[in-house]
């Protein structure tokens, strides 16, 4: 059970890139307009729109506010501030200010991973976040993972009660970063990154067919819908835009990471992994993306290991043993005493393992032993020694070898060889926290030059505030999604047999890791 | 008081005119779609407007269709009817169904006039009308003409009570047109011809500034707008087009007056008049249109005579003297017994009296007779004579002196001579019903020959069937909007002048009227 007091160590962080041409989902406007007289008798609405037609072509102005632009005219000397957003291959009128309020333009970029939600709040001005919040998915309560809510999802009600708890989260978080009500209106778009079944429940969409053979989602690209229809707590006519995903398993995201990433522009091969609750691999170059994606999340969640835990206060995050005196040194987050060991920690206590000789290559204890104590009792919350066992290393060694023999089939089927591959894009939190050279150490990243190791940080928030601001970044997305081709893993026979081969530390095949050649030997 | 009770005579027949290119604001398409495989899994949503976008540009999908797209796809072994909507410069998916569809396409042309409300149903696959409803306008409760609506629309609450009045009345007509619920979804277009206040009273948008100087309306030309918007008890996203006005007193039943007849059309010159609780004229060609309008209307509608009445059961409707016994023939609105005089009878009427030395060519009785018995009380309901006063008459001739007044005010100031003049057009349950012999005697229609003189009918409703059916006349009315030029008349100091002088029978310049000038002499 989540304990929601806990401080939530959720990834914000973004390896921001400055936008030279912002062109937001929506515009301010200003315009001066000619009080009616009997030279010149228009009907305000239609003056209104005839000036903004100067500019922008196929401007629909809404029932909405027709109805309150002569009000607004008249109080404000016909001097008006008018919001457009994209529509179509159009323009809609969204708002309507008195005076001229065009330096006054609000954003949201919206993360919803299955567990954390993170909001931004973008000056669609200069692109800056001016105030980020984040929290838990409301709708963790209703099952933990993608599969279990989209079961829940099934149930009477279900369908509604995920959306109202995304709905509830993003507002709630909507609120802490616009506490007046007045100014969440004053928000005119909006722009997620999100995995499908993400999308699906944000939109109130069933996500039966999800997982169902063959996996076709209900939409990929949902396109611009109004905040009001799916009920966010900003301007109602604010369009919302979501990153478009590939299918059931590879959503915006991903495709969000790809954009942030850069790599699909590169004439290098870039690999790309993001590991979360799921688990996704890009790989590709300008030329083409080829990706897969499984449910490898729980290792490094902490779900499979005995004491594994999420990076909440007291989890092990960092470890490392001295190789001459074989003592433990390590840190907790928030400097608590330690409760469980978080993904960081597996990952450097396995490294430090494999480099101290501890656990050899088939990642086995060696000389008889059964568990390693990283912290002993008399440390820890509980007074109870934190240890890792064959069996939380056996788990752990599942996902690390899914990552290589999903790399290792994506390269073969596009006849990629591994020596091409010159970028690596860790997206996400663990991608963010987890150690480099440590990941290197047991083979979960590659061996690469380590200025070619680009931490993302939180790519899909990134994503969602790119192409906020950007209509070039819009369509760069949907072509990344054009341009993907998805590899099912399930229904591959030689991934399995790839999979049985890749539980070697660093690699089965040890040229690919000089560097760790290096440093095995060098210990020897 | 109006009696609901009454059958209403209330004009919908219509000069209906066989559009040869059907293009309505919506169209159905079949689309057999492909069943998701693991060869082919695109999403539902994406596979449903792909499929549509290689014959339509830019076709939006709406959350709520989004949200039905899977089942009924399912349901209908992919093979489904969607419906496209006219929508800024795309187009908008409102309806899909299971199977093909497409021959069942109905839309709404809907004339509101101040007074009486009509609803055609009709087939957008082949333009005809399927049936009509007619009633009352529910408004005229709240306020007998135009500016009693406007007063009543600035009291607390009055223009929400207004608005609920007319759509009571159309959503009324809806249900007698379409008794079941059901049926009413399947109504996917919507096409308006009404006047400038009745638009906006139809909308929710405050009418105070169209009786106030500069006289500038909200809006002329509402563009496309959901009848869940308005209110109208027909699919919610089906789009309502309003044909547009020019201002604040000529409204889109004018312009759409001048679309059924063609006058836009032609090279010659030709006299447009729709009188009915206002009086609107317009004259012009394929080159120039000008118009001018008024509040002419009571006269004809009963209201200023002292046995004045609408054409309900019981209204003498047509008149004529025998010259030779002096006897007065009559007939009477369903052969009731006789209760007042409507319009036509009026007419008759006076074109008699005056043909017969009765009233003289100032319109005064002759030989110091102040009243004329049209019906002696041994035959009336009530068992009073009815009959028609001096001041009747002078009542009459001043709104037929303000058509004359109006219409050679136009002329002089485009410069154009009455002999150019070569057709009239009738618009409108006065144009309809009038005895266009009596018309012309008294000089309220021009002495042109019969054959050019055109009864238009219900021509609101007609255009409104037009615009609802074709894109070609959408840009039409459009454009004759763009075009007219209006006169002011109560700005305009030689209009009281040509009022004054345009009092004699037919007119003042006689010369003008040669077939009653033959009539006359042959009578003497």
């Amino acid at each position: 059970m989540l304990k929601h007091k806990d401080i939530p160590v959720i990834l914000s962080e973004q390896v921001q890139t400055t936008l030279t041409n912002l062109e937001p989902l929506t515009r301010k406007v200003f315009l001066s307009l000619t009080p009616p007289s009997p030279m010149d008798n228009r009907a305000d609405v239609d003056q209104v729109r005839q000036m903004l037609e100067r500019s922008y072509d196929f401007v629909l102005v809404p029932l909405a506010l027709m109805r309150k632009i002569p009000s607004i005219c008249r109080g404000a000397h016909w001097q008006v501030t008018a919001t457009l957003a994209e529509s179509g291959n159009g323009w809609e009128l969204i708002d309507l200010e008195p005076g001229d309020m065009t330096e006054q333009q609000f954003g949201l970029a919206i993360d919803i991973g299955t567990t954390t939600v993170v909001v931004y709040l973008v000056d669609l001005c200069n692109g800056a976040v001016l105030r980020h919040a984040a929290d838990y998915n409301d709708q963790i309560i209703l099952g933990e993972d993608i599969l279990n809510r989209i079961r829940h999802a099934a149930e009477l009600g279900g369908l509604a009660r995920l959306q109202n708890a995304v709905l509830d989260t993003l507002n709630r978080l909507i609120r802490v970063l616009c506490p007046l009500p007045m100014e969440t209106k004053k928000i005119t778009a909006v722009a997620v990154g999100a995995n499908t079944t993400m999308i699906h429940l944000l939109l109130g969409l069933d996500p039966a067919s999800i997982c169902r053979d063959p996996y076709t989602p209900t939409v990929n690209n949902p396109g611009l819908i109004p905040a009001g229809e799916i009920g966010l707590d900003v301007n109602p006519l604010a369009p919302v835009y979501c990153l478009p995903s590939i299918g059931s398993y590879l959503g915006g995201d991903v495709i969000g990471g790809i954009l942030v990433s850069g790599m699909h522009k590169q004439p290098d091969v870039s690999l790309f992994v993001d590991i979360g609750t799921n688990g996704e691999i890009v790989m590709g170059n300008e030329d083409w993306l080829v990706a897969c994606a499984g449910a490898a999340g729980p290792a490094l969640e902490g779900g499979v290991t005995s004491f594994g835990m999420r990076a909440e206060p007291g989890a092990v995050d960092h470890v490392s043993i001295d190789p001459l005196t074989g003592q433990v040194v390590y840190t907790t987050v928030a400097n608590m005493p330690a409760r469980g060991i978080c993904g960081s920690g597996l990952v450097d206590t396995l490294a430090e393992l494999f480099l101290n000789g501890i656990i050899d290559r088939n990642a086995h204890f060696q000389k008889g032993r059964e568990t390693y104590v990283v912290v002993p009792g008399k440390e820890t919350a509980s007074g109870e020694d934190i240890v890792v066992t064959q069996i939380d290393i056996n788990n752990f060694i599942a996902t690390k070898g899914a990552v290589n023999a999903a790399t290792d089939l994506l390269m073969e089927n596009v006849g990629c060889a591994w020596q091409e591959m010159k970028h690596f894009y860790a997206a996400g939190a663990f991608g963010q926290y987890l150690p480099i050279e440590s990941a290197i150490t047991i083979g979960l990243y590659p061996d690469l030059p380590r200025s070619s190791i680009v931490r993302l940080g939180n790519s899909s928030g990134e994503a969602a505030r790119q192409v906020l601001l950007s209509r070039t970044k819009r369509l760069e997305a949907e072509e990344i999604a054009a341009k993907v081709t998805y590899f099912e893993l399930n229904a591959n026979p030689s991934f399995m047999e790839k999979f049985s081969g890749s539980k070697f530390l660093p690699h089965t095949d040890l040229a690919r890791y000089p560097s760790v050649k290096r440093r095995l030997q060098t210990l020897v």
